[in-house]
């Protein structure tokens, strides 16, 4: 297709949609950003997302491309999508690209967090955001098994069904949890993730703070076992896409 | 009165109230609170917030205090208010109390903080909590102002009409800047604070900030200037009641 690549930040609530992708029967992200951004050009258009955040999920450095007929300013499609999109949904930035960009197979990689508060009664402000946690946590365990997901793992038995993954095994970069006060964060950065991966590993990881579960046993997980074998799914509404990687100007490839 | 007092700390997203004090045409969250409540206890009750948090502020930790007419088991209070409150306000902790105790007038103080973030557009995930800044801040001017604010002083010049406070002079223990990443918190503590004080003083402290007001100008509206004389107010939703202070049990005053 002619015209011009744009590499689209996105941030959003994801409490109001059923995830990134746009589906037939419920409101997805996609949808509202094809149409904010279709009724700012004059013509229909369709964005990719890096990353297909699930139900609920939400997103600080979502990055999607968009193709247009014809040139248009970068601020203007921030200042104009924004204008047009509804509150829970931003344009956080706008870039011209190179042609051959694309927002998922360029992706060097993305960095998750999922936050947990160990609290009676979650604040308002952080209820939306956050899972409560009140149960005992042995850090000791909880670090070990966290520091053996570094590396390449086949991570099928974080996997949730729908992902349509041909390659279950992925690399990961880093993981720890960062802790302030009474929030402790899990982040992890890696080349990809599987469906529900990062929610999956949320709920195995906390059974190994629980003691319900051996940091060796979790382990054991991380060669292809299936999903029944690992833990629940943790809560959407605790994760969020905090950045997606890609390669810096001058690097191997160069976006503009 | 005969009964059992309670003190209740609550937070709340102030986004869709009128503030906490009740009024008679508009919704505030005394009046969510005291209805919740009333419903549980079965009679009506009244609370007295620490705070009068105008229309918008946000709360995390507000103190108010409640009379009930027989005991009433604390915990029955949280699980059983926060079962009728909307969800953007909540009962985080309730505890039972000295008769004598009084939300306002036994408090020791009160820490407020404001948040900042300077970047081009917000997240919706930050949208509603802060106050997007993009103008150059001079940050050796910033914090000499700042710092200026330590002690008692007379604070007049950041009051809004409307508080009903007789007496402007008012003590400020702590006044800083917390930076951590694009983000930049106004955290004060003092032992009481004037109608709009808190946001007076970071509208006239960022334009000391951007260069408009010297330092030393700041601090000559310490001393009783007219409102006229200070900077604008600052939106209502960047600030937050953080929490409110009390003597420590064992202290000079007993809190139960």
């Amino acid at each position: 297709m002619l015209g011009r690549t744009y590499k689209l930040t996105l941030s959003y609530d994801g409490g109001a949609y059923a995830g990134w992708q746009r589906q037939a029967n419920a409101v997805a992200v996609q949808q509202i950003v094809e149409e904010a951004l279709g009724d700012l050009l004059g013509h229909p258009v369709s964005v990719r997302g890096a990353s297909r955040t699930d139900a609920g999920v939400h997103a600080r450095g979502q990055v999607a491309q968009l193709t247009v007929e014809r040139d248009f300013p970068a601020s203007g499609l921030v200042h104009g999508g924004n204008h047009r999109l509804p509150a829970d949904v931003r344009v956080l930035a706008a870039q011209a690209v190179a042609p051959g960009f694309d927002a998922r197979y360029s992706a060097l990689g993305k960095e998750y967090r999922y936050r947990l508060i160990r609290a009676a009664v979650l604040s308002p402000l952080d209820a939306p955001y956050a899972l409560r946690f009140t149960g005992e946590l042995d850090r000791q365990a909880l670090g070990e098994a966290t520091t053996s997901l570094v590396g390449a793992h086949d991570f099928t038995a974080f996997a949730l069904a729908g992902g349509g993954h041909r390659q279950p095994v992925r690399t990961i970069a880093q993981a720890e949890w960062l802790e302030d006060g009474d929030e402790l964060v899990f982040r992890v950065v890696g080349d990809g993730f599987l469906r529900g991966m990062v929610r999956g590993l949320v709920g195995t990881l906390l059974e190994v703070g629980e003691g319900k579960r051996s940091p060796a046993k979790f382990t054991g997980l991380l060669c292809g076992r299936p999903r029944g074998e690992a833990g629940p799914t943790a809560p959407a509404h605790g994760l969020c896409l905090w950045r997606v990687l890609y390669p810096a100007a001058g690097g191997a490839e160069r976006l503009c």
